[in-house]
This record gives structure tokens, C-alpha cells and sequence, in this order.
């Protein structure tokens, strides 16, 4: 897992309270050109701040991240410990500071501990090497089971580009990232703590990194959801260091990028916070995509729905109640609802009573698709989505302590 | 608790798989005037659509409820059973069919068995009783710990009236109910399954009635949230015998309405589906009352706080990060956060280190107030949430085996 042009390295700076690698570097040859998408919510980490302001003014030659410490809601100190992070970085790089995006994962209202950063900086910078990716993908994780790659190629005319997509996120997930710049006003619909870092050589200009990024985020990213909650942090970067020679159209980049960012996604939310299952929820049958959209996304982040899919019980009944309170309209009476590919409700009715105990058995594979068709319309959406069950709550009843 | 005018009943109709009282009765010795609102979800079970017909059109003389049973998404069949069901209490009262308003609760998707309930018609009225309302009550549980039965009078010129309301409803509750015949074009915001009647000897017309309900629902039932689910049952009616010669305005009426279903709305949520605490979530400082209500519900329905609640955890990041993608607009450096009383957050930062630990203390309590604030604006609202720990998960992940 190498791309040219760039380089990793992870260290244990001490910032997770458990101990292990917490502090990660991601740093390209030459200052490059960027692009970024952030959470929507109206409260804003200070490295989302930072990092926004940055990535519209320069390329960007480093990307410094932190886990165990969101640095969210911590006002002009933790904005005073974003800036002196990133500073002792750019000093061990010897490149100017606004080169230097941050990404902070964590804690919520605690004021980064820069200096712990600061102790590490020559030590992060000394260990950077172009294999480092997987340890840079360990070091960001918190709550992950596992770690999160994805990568995928371009060929143009006899040369290949590389993309390399590192990711991580596992509660306060329903990413809602949108352009730099452009937020938050107005604030959108919700997201959650996932960071996301691409790195490629292919050439392209920060302009159209941006138009790419935001279209492949909306599809992948902004159509997964753990918890329904947004968090204060969400960011997905890309580096396009241009060594390769290709030059992408932007469809090809979109393409491309899509490829790296939906398997990032959907391991987010198979990783979810005691999840056992992720599940596809398409719904079609709508005038538009938007509808199917705004219908998925309630069934998506319904608790009901959620611990119906956590007990492996064929339950369309929530489903179709869910899709009624959703705001779109759509006759009842024409609804059908398939899990893995049963029939269990046809024209708003219950199927065959034996589909039930059928679908009750493909609902114990990992994954699989809820179908929900609402007519006859062309509008159709997949929003994919994982159990609620007892790990979510283990997880999350006692998280801080 | 008794009312002038109304008698109750109850029996065992063998529909909850559990045995138990399972089918319940109310009639006003005389037809009386009535109204309802329901759930303003599009997908409605067969009780609601026909309750919803005829209260509009009819005076009241019964409500026939029974548990076990939603009878929703069921389709014509569904309808049969209610018509069924109601006609056998009509001739078993011998008032016309459209005088008896049903209502269902329970598994959705299955037709409700009407010819358990034709078996028991006759019995159900020869048990009707003036001291019948506990029995009543405790039949049209489902999923509940205990009974919901509240009480208020209201005094006028020497004379006395009585209003007596019974409640079910511990999951599948966020209701949203509106005037019947108003619905559900265009469908609102979610409600879930409780069932409430309340009966009175007021002097009130049908209009008056509905007037007054609307807005006591408004700030009660639809003010309260276990899972944010919006159920396709719930239902709310209200019937004046008009015995005891009191003639409300309109304002003590809504009151009147008011008191009694606030303490049944509360009872929902602190018997929300394996939940331990009831939290009112008041929110305050914004433009108007709309966004504060917007920002509640946000904060109410958050997976993340609701298990922080569980957990006893004063993580105010998490209510921060969740009025931040609530899609209305504050400045999150003047956001203040309180839990019973305790500011653990003042200007969007931590208060004093020891604020955690008294807040953590408090939040073992039974019942308390989070209080968010958000600016020096008017807007307020309260709604009030339960937490979201493993005895919901419980109850949910294998409902209907």
C-alpha cells in the first residue's frame, strides 16, 4: 500500500487513555493540491476550523491527526492547541504552518494536550516512510474494531494513478460532510465522528478535487449511518500529489473516488458500535431520489427498525410504520417489503406466512438488502445501516469513563 | 374514580399471547359529544380510520379497545375485523354501530381475530361498571410496567366536573397526533403507539372538544419521546357527558385537558421501554418557541444522549454536538448546559472539574431536568426523554417472538 509521493508515520503520544499508537502523520513530498468536506453541525471542532481555513488558502503538504481527544467544544485553548500541534510539526517538516491540516478524534470538551504532540513531533517526522500506511491507520482508530483501507487504481494511456483511502468511525457516525467554505450555513441534515484521508498521484487541481470529493462523500459517506448522530469532527481530505501523469476527467475522479470512499463506509458501519450486521435500505418506487432518500434515511436511524434488525425477527410492520412517518407521501396499499430477496409484505399486506420464517433466516448473515418499494416511480436510494443492539449500549452508556 | 355518565369493563379475549385482560370496554349512558386527534403517520391501521370517520360524523356512546393487536397493515381484511368487533358491541348496547370508536394496540401486520371478540361482546357489557375504570386500564397494556390512570376536577359556581384519563404506551411512543379529518396531508413530525381516553362530565360541544384537545396533546403526548418512533395506532379521545353542568371556556378546558394528560404523557416515558429515568430536556434562549422545540426533540430522540443518560455520564459534548445538528441556528460559544441545576458547561466549555461529578450524581436520580441554553432569546420548549439501555434492547430485538 503505497502511493508516490507520500509518506506515514504513527507514534504512542499518550493522548488515549488506554495507551497505543494515538498520533498520526500523513505527509507529501511537495505541497500539493486539496480538497476537504466537514461536518455540517453547527458545532465545530477547532481542527475542523483550522483545517477548513487552511485547505481554501494553500496546497497542503501534511496531514496531522489525532485520536483520543476530539478537541471539540474547547473554545480559544483548544484552537491555542491546534494551531502550537500543527506549528511543531511544520517546524520539524520546515514548511510554513498553513500546510499543515489537523484532524482530531475523541473526547468531546477537552482541550488537546498539545504538548504531548509537541514532545513527538522530530520523533514523528524521523519515522515517516512511504510503507507506513497501516500503522498511520491504526493510530487514528478509537472505538474501531478494525482497521480501515481502501484503494483502487486509474489507468489513462499506458499509466496507472493510485488511490489510498485510510478511515475510521464507529459511533456518532451519519456523516453529513459538505464543501469547505460553503458551511455551515445552512446547517443540513446529520453526520458523525469519521475521519477519512485519500491520498493519489494522480494531477488534478484543487477545484476539481473538491467538486469530486463532495460527489463521491454525498453517495458514500452521507448515505451510511451507525447512530444518527453528526458529529463535531467529521473530515475527509484528499492530496492529489500528481506524480503518476494521469490526468482524470471529472467523472473518472468522482468514479474513483466513489470506489475508495463506499468500502470506507460501509466498513464503518459494519464496524458499528456493537454491530453484528450491516444492511442495505434501498427504497424505490418514488417521484424522485430525494424521497427515496429522505424514506431510507428514517428507516435507516429508526431505533425500532434497528433492534427489529438486532433480533433477526422479519418485523416489516416497523418498516412500513417508519417509511409513514418519514414526511413522504406514498399509498400503503401499494407497498412491498423485501429482506435478502423475500417477499414479506406485497400491497401493504403480510406475504405467505412462511416467507416470515424465511426471512427471519437470511436476516443472521452479516449483510444483507431491506427492500422497500413505496410505487412505481424511478426514484430509488440505498442507505446502509447496522443493528442496535446490547454492544451499542455497552459502548456508549459509560463511554468517557 | 368514577365519572357521572361512564361505566367500564374488561375481559380476557385470549388476543395478547400472553393471556391476561386483553379486550376493554367504556360507554356514556347517552351518546355525548366527542372528538379525537390520531397519529399523524401515513401508514394507519384499520381502528384508527374508521375511530377517525365517526367521531366526525356521530356522537359517541363507546370506545372498545383491545391489546395484543394493532390490526394495522392489514388491508381490507383489517377492516372487516373492526367493523365486526364494533357492530357486536353496538347490538350487544343496542346503539348504532357508528356510536363505538375502536381502538388497537399491539403487533402490527396481523388481522385482528373478530370473532374473539363477538365471543366476549356480551360479557364485556354485562360487566360494564361505574367503578370498572382500573380493570379497564389494565387492559389495554402492552409492553407496559404499570397502569396510567390520571385524575382532575375543574369548579364552577358551586358545581364540580370531573375528568378521568387512562393512557397505555411504553414503546413505539413519539406520538404525533392532529385533528381528526385534518390528516394526514401532509404528514407531520413522528408519534408511536399510546392509546388515551379521557372522559368528563363537562358541558362541551364536539368542536369545543376538539379545539381543547388539539392543544393539550400538543404540549403533552406530543411533547414526549421513548424511541422516536411514530406508531401507526395512536390515538387519543376525548368524551363530555355533560352531567355535571360545568361549562368551560375554551382556556379552562384546555387545562383542564392539560393536567390530566401531562402526568399521563410522563408516566409513558419513565415506563419507556426498559428505560430507568425520565429527563425533561428544556431548551431556552433562542428566537421562538419553534426552534426550541426543534432543538429538544434533536436532543430527546439522540441515540448518543439517550445512552448517555443510561449510562449517568454528564457528557454535554454529545448534547452540544446534537443541538449543533439540530438545523437551527445559536452560537455555540454562549451555549450553557445545566443537569439538575448543575452547569457543566458555560459559554460552550467546561465548567469547574467537580461540576462532572456532581452532575454524574445526579443523574441517578429518578426524574430530572436537563436544561440547555442557547442564547438570551424568548423560545422555549420541554420534552421529555427516557434513556436508552439494555432493558430496551430487550424488549425490542425479539418483540413479537
Amino acid at each position: 500500500m503505497k502511493v508516490p509521493g507520500f509518506r506515514f508515520a504513527a507514534v504512542e503520544a499518550g493522548i488515549k487513555k488506554r495507551g497505543g499508537l494515538d498520533l498520526a502523520l500523513l505527509v507529501c513530498d511537495q505541497a500539493s493540491p486539496a480538497a476537504a468536506v466537514f461536518t455540517r453541525n453547527l458545532v465545530r471542532a477547532a481542527p475542523v476550523v483550522i483545517a477548513e481555513e487552511r485547505v481554501l488558502s494553500s496546497p497542503a503538504r501534511a496531514i496531522l491527526v489525532n485520536a483520543g481527544n476530539a478537541n471539540a467544544c474547547t473554545g480559544d485553548l483548544g484552537t491555542i492547541a491546534a494551531l502550537a500541534s500543527t506549528r511543531a510539526i511544520a517546524e520539524a517538516l520546515g514548511c510554513p504552518e498553513v500546510q499543515v491540516l489537523p484532524a482530531s478524534t475523541g473526547v468531546i470538551g477537552q482541550v488537546l494536550p498539545a504538548e504531548k504532540i509537541q514532545a513527538k513531533a522530530a520523533e514523528l517526522v524521523a519515522a515517516l516512510d512511504e510503507n507506513g500506511a497501516e500503522a498511520f491507520a491504526d493510530a487514528i482508530l478509537t472505538t474501531d474494531r478494525w482497521r480501515k483501507v481502501a484503494t483502487t487504481t486509474l489507468d489513462q494511456s499506458g499509466l496507472r494513478a493510485t488511490f489510498l483511502g485510510i478511515c475510521k468511525g464507529a459511533g456518532m457516525i451519519h456523516p453529513d460532510v459538505g464543501g469547505a467554505g460553503k458551511l455551515p450555513q445552512p446547517p443540513g441534515p446529520p453526520h458523525a465522528t469519521m475521519l477519512c484521508f485519500v491520498v493519489t498521484d494522480v494531477v488534478a487541481d484543487a477545484a476539481l478535487l473538491a467538486q469530486c470529493l463532495e460527489a463521491a462523500t454525498d453517495v458514500t459517506f452521507n448515505a451510511v449511518s451507525v447512530d444518527g448522530d453528526t458529529s463535531t469532527n467529521d473530515t475527509v481530505i484528499v492530496i492529489a500529489s500528481g506524480k503518476s501523469g494521469v490526468t482524470p476527467t471529472a467523472a473518472e475522479l468522482t468514479q474513483a473516488l466513489t470506489e475508495v470512499c463506499r468500502p470506507l463506509a460501509r466498513s464503518m458501519v459494519r464496524d458499528g458500535e456493537g454491530a453484528e450486521h450491516a444492511v442495505d435500505i434501498t427504497v424505490r418506487g418514488l417521484a424522485s431520489d430525494k424521497d427515496a432518500r429522505q424514506v431510507a434515511k428514517a428507516i435507516a436511524t429508526s431505533p425500532l427498525v434497528k433492534t427489529t434488525i438486532a433480533g433477526k425477527d422479519a418485523n416489516w410492520g416497523r418498516l412500513l410504520a417508519t417509511a409513514g412517518r418519514s414526511g413522504v407521501s406514498f399509498q400503503p396499499t401499494v407497498a412491498s417489503v423485501f429482506i435478502d430477496g423475500v417477499c414479506i409484505c406485497k400491497n401493504g399486506l403480510p406475504a405467505e406466512a412462511s416467507a416470515d420464517a424465511e426471512a427471519s433466516l437470511r436476516m443472521k448473515k452479516d449483510e444483507y438488502v431491506i427492500e422497500v418499494v413505496l410505487g412505481t416511480g424511478p426514484g430509488r436510494f440505498t442507505y446502509t445501516t447496522c443493528d442496535l443492539g446490547h454492544g451499542y449500549i455497552d459502548v456508549n452508556a459509560g463511554y468517557r469513563s
